[in-house]
């Protein structure tokens, strides 16, 4: 039986859900995960505020074997995430001294002040590790299982690759793609019926509308390469059957 | 007091999770609900699977003005959004006559079989009314105050259409914007004070890095107008003193 990693992403920003900024990390981070064998099970996108945060991380890292967040880890006001964070966790939130270690070099190396916004960025629950920010320094933090991570999507994507080796990975997911010129209202009914004779993997259909006309993206989806293939074939029968 | 009309989303999909698709409709939603006075307060993204979409719907439900999904109503196997919501409810899952007859109606002008599969873009949670689509005719539905719609961005952008002229706007939300050159850690402390200064405005920071720089915007939301300036003033102030 292969292994099942999962995953949940808590997304943090009012910015997002007034629509003001696209979120770009989502998509990223579920293809990044999807690559290295980690199934990305659910998604939450929640207000700067720290009763949300807080209970949306208790919910996840409850459920899932890694939780990662974005957003909130700045230095203004706003910037709630440690917090908030730490608050789920009922620690306190406070100064990391190795960060503050490396953050007042950093600055004054740039003859920057190290004010005490910048401070509020080496935050982090109490007991909580570091994620490196090659970008610009101000670090993320790992909480048992929790990856909190910027929002700024180049730092964030750093932040994952700091991360990854890391993660205890499980079986890939092998994904397969037929493409067809039918309609869904076409291929569901055998596609069902091919889905009852494949329990192993998952069959995905996926509409296209462009032009004013329909295609359709099957997708097999499975951790067992045999199994994957078995069901591609009957696709493949299926689709030429339609065709006939 | 300005009235507060609260929404959630829940997107509804194995493609996203996996990040073979990416999404389209949380951002174009986002925007939408606040060009009509709707907060959207949460949004949460869901795997095809029964109970993950009925809990989530449930606690979306209990807790917002409207809660609005996209994706899992096409013809397929795989879309199963319809039983889930009826599941969330609690009522049979049932071909609606209403959208059974329009749409032999449709597929017999073009010459198509409403096949099986097709006649499963008819089912409705029982007592649901319908959500017209003017683009592929099988309809999304509202049961309650949630609203139900495809996944594909065009139809769902069209059935987002259908549906505003039935919703309850709030107090729509005024936002402006203060770009400046500063980073977050410079305008960080000041910007805590007006923040606390100006208790009915939401002050907000974005960070932007670009070519090795940062720069900051500064967002004041509210929905008094008069107090949204009060605190934009005292932002410029306050830049103007940094600038200084």
């Amino acid at each position: 039986m292969p292994e099942n990693v999962t995953a949940a992403m808590l997304v943090i920003g009012d910015e997002i859900l007034s629509g003001r900024t696209k979120d770009q990390n989502i998509g990223y981070v579920a293809e990044y995960l999807t690559n290295i064998g980690i199934d990305l099970m659910e998604v939450r996108i929640v207000a700067d505020d720290m009763e949300d945060i807080a209970s949306a991380v208790n919910a996840l890292r409850a459920r899932h074997t890694y939780v990662f967040t974005s957003g909130g880890i700045g230095p203004t006001h706003d910037d709630i995430t440690a917090e908030s964070i730490s608050h789920a966790f009922g620690v306190p939130c406070t100064h990391h001294p190795e960060a503050m270690a490396f953050m007042e070099k950093h600055y004054a190396a740039r003859g920057m002040e190290f004010t005490e916004s910048r401070k509020r960025m080496a935050r982090t629950p109490q007991g909580a590790t570091l994620i490196d920010n090659p970008v610009s320094k101000a670090p993320g933090f790992k909480m048992d299982n929790v990856h909190t991570m910027a929002g700024v999507p180049k730092i964030m994507q750093a932040m994952m690759d700091s991360i990854a080796p890391t993660l205890r990975g499980g079986t890939r997911m092998i994904s397969r793609a037929v493409d067809c010129g039918f309609g869904e209202g076409d291929v569901g009914g055998p596609l069902g019926v091919i889905q009852e004779n494949h329990p192993e993997t998952m069959i995905g259909s996926y509409p296209r509308f462009e032009n004013g006309n329909y295609s359709t993206q099957i997708v097999v989806r499975g951790r067992d390469a045999e199994k994957v293939d078995a069901a591609v074939r009957d696709v493949d029968q299926m689709l030429e059957k339609l065709t006939a």
